[in-house]
């Protein structure tokens, strides 16, 4: 994301704001990420912005290279501004720390909860300037996260993956972009002091060691933070597969009803059991399955090798006192909430039901676990994939009621960096077609119907 | 809370429930609290059991000693029987541990969600003991939370504490129960070995280091972790005080109108300038006040001489399409809604609006901030004072829609242990009465209008 645009969301462009009142929000949180290349950082910096961002945080990351990369004409080699022991380049680094934290203060004081500034801030002293400018100068709160790993056949992956995926050395022949990183590691190893639990115990700190095996937590202030921590003790980053799959077609599908809890119908019967056979055939390590508490979801994981468990927060969005109700029923009896639905489906709430929103945060502890999961398939349902598909793939919320999850496919996510590939694997089943486009007239304020 | 009957909220009576399928929920967690006597393990186990239920996670505390104290009368002195070494008493302690831990099994098997079992746990035997029973054998989720204390002086404060209000020793005479708990500290400090990070590498833990200052966590694994963690990093185990008052009166309250965002009537405006005076006279140590972000809460808190922030979660709760209306006009106008309104006030939400339920969702950053904080004045409304109050005096969640929370007095909450001693505080000024009882003739069902 560019760091120097500020078109904000539902905030506008709020001037002067108070650290401490007037914004009705949280005290702003600058999160600062500490350790040596390729351990993780940017990943994990990604992963968390995601994460804070669904939960309703303005979240946004600052990447430190960013800001170098424009200076970089000023020197032979990109990589001399990174060298902490040549004091010509100080006055450069000095100079692009300082574009960083201005514009991430910018930013925070047009409305945004939490910054993330990935970089290696390896001294003491780069700490002690951003805890004083943030800390004291501006009584915003900060948050540093270490980095910390042994590990050498993770810190080699971790290597690999920058020199194909970061912007920095994507460019680079191979070999090149690994030799350029393993310099880098050599040069930041010699100045790097890891966060010091006497000298910088005023601080609020995560230690984050060795993929998240353990993690010390130091002074942690503030509801920001605790949602942080609560991320980061749950990720693991690792590369994997998650895949996903709607129950098979059900009698309720077929008769065009909502909700309720059918059995599958003969085709969705007949999905199932080319379901099973492709997962007990490609034999994934450690497979488990997650479905949700209804039958269709459960009868389309019957007959899969490996442990299932059901969960009720993979259970479909309730439709509340228009369960069972096919949507010309609905139209009929409550057109009030019938429009309403049309003209936000993100927010529109069944009376005794739920919305895209409820379901969205009713997740977040199924979300948290895949995060920390590898290998799983979940059986659930369209509006649920939906949430759980468009969180991986950092879709827009306003979009999530309209993404196409169809029946009979299974949805494989990839990790790639912080991203995911996704490949969809269509089963030769026929199935009714559930997708319904929102309607191109509908009335624009909700209220307007009253 | 009695350990040994297991009448069931809302689940019923779930017989072989299979620890990895059939109960929809998450694998059950037990939390096992480890440390010696006066650490703060029993305030933090009740804390951590009144956060869970409040989340919906049905949580009870298992207390030892509670199944040490029916042995007693086998014993000279009820103190022999916790003395480690002795192995005469090896057999009655095995007895009542195994008590424990089945009547913990048997309540997570018909539908609890986390069991916490309060004692010392002091050495590598008895927590493998437990590990082998609760991971191994039953594969349900077992995390260890060690309260690590230095602090001589928090330490003797723990003592006095104990001796005045734990059942173990409230029956003694203060100094003969002071010695008895030191004692008991000696005895175990000779067995006591701190959980060890390489020869108990493989559990999943929690250190909860002086007060919280620091933590140490290894291994967390499942959602029920996560929000144990949560909680953990946000609880100070400090004696404080916490004020709460709704604004003054609005002229909206004049008008029995709902919501809106008006300001103080006359008599309003009487009271924020007496509330000024209480708090200004009285000298609160570092007293700092958070109001909602609507005009009332502010201009309660205008005159008040401390820090004060405007939070959005202490918004009144969200009446949707009914914001402004008299109870009168909503019943006219939407007569479906005003009888489901009665009908089920904790979780009726208004169209585009909000219920109970919802705004004890929102409220839970700033529960978990108030649990680290000492010395805040909470100026906020109705419902949402309701709920604030109810979760720190442990109420019936059904009941909060109907506690009284009356215009025009401070509630002030002071610790007592694990629970709140409450004051009233009534300033002499008059307003309307906008308490209003659950009417006695509703509906049963809420589907049975439609």
């Amino acid at each position: 994301m560019c760091p120097t645009s500020f078109t904000m969301g539902t905030k506008g462009n709020i001037e002067n704001i108070l650290p401490l009142s007037g914004s009705g929000h949280f005290v702003p949180l600058v999160v600062v990420l500490v350790g040596l290349p390729a351990r993780g950082k940017t990943v994990l910096a990604h992963k968390l912005e995601r994460y804070l961002n669904w939960n309703g945080h303005q979240t946004r990351v600052f990447s430190v290279s960013s800001y170098r990369k424009k200076h970089e004409s000023q020197l032979f080699k990109s990589r001399d501004i990174m060298c902490p022991i040549d004091s010509k380049t100080a006055e450069i680094r000095n100079a692009y720390i300082h574009e960083a934290i201005n514009d991430t203060q910018r930013w925070l004081n047009v409305g945004g909860d939490i910054a993330i500034l990935d970089g290696t801030h390896p001294t003491f002293e780069i700490r002690q300037l951003l805890h004083d400018f943030f800390v004291k100068q501006l009584s915003y709160k900060i948050l540093f996260i270490e980095c910390i790993l042994d590990d050498a056949k993770l810190i080699e992956e971790n290597i690999k993956e920058t020199a194909q995926l970061s912007e920095d050395y994507r460019h680079l022949e191979f070999s090149t972009a690994v030799n350029e990183i393993n310099e880098k590691i050599d040069m930041f190893s010699s100045v790097y002091k890891p966060i010091c639990p006497r000298s910088e115990s005023s601080y609020s700190y995560i230690k984050f060691n060795n993929a998240g095996e353990n993690i010390n937590v130091r002074r942690l202030d503030g509801p920001y933070q605790t949602k942080v921590l609560g991320f980061v003790s749950c990720f693991r980053p690792i590369r994997k597969t998650l895949y996903f799959s709607r129950h098979g077609e059900s009698e309720y599908n077929l008769l065009g009803r909502i909700g309720g809890d059918t059995s599958l119908s003969a085709r969705g019967k007949h999905y199932a059991s080319l379901l099973a056979n492709y997962f007990n055939s490609a034999k994934v390590d450690y497979l488990r399955v997650w479905t949700s508490e209804k039958k269709r979801t459960k009868q389309t994981a019957e007959g899969i090798q490996a442990p299932i468990e059901n969960l009720i927060p993979l259970n479909e969005l309730d439709a509340g006192i228009c369960e069972g109700m096919s949507y010309e029923e609905m139209q009929d009896k409550f057109p009030q909430e019938f429009a309403w639905r049309d003209q936000d489906k993100l927010r529109y709430r069944y009376p005794w039901g739920e919305s895209y929103l409820d379901i969205m945060s009713r997740l977040e502890p199924v979300l948290l676990e895949l995060e920390r999961e590898d290998s799983v398939l979940v059986i659930s349902h369209q509006a649920v994939l939906r949430c759980i598909i468009g969180y991986f793939l950092n879709s827009d919320p306003e979009k999530l009621p309209y993404l196409n999850v169809p029946l009979h496919t299974v949805i494989k996510l990839t990790t790639k960096g912080y991203d995911f590939e996704v490949e969809y694997i269509k089963f030769n089943v026929d199935c009714v077609n559930t997708y319904r486009k929102q309607p191109e007239v509908c009335t624009k304020s909700v209220h307007e119907n009253i």
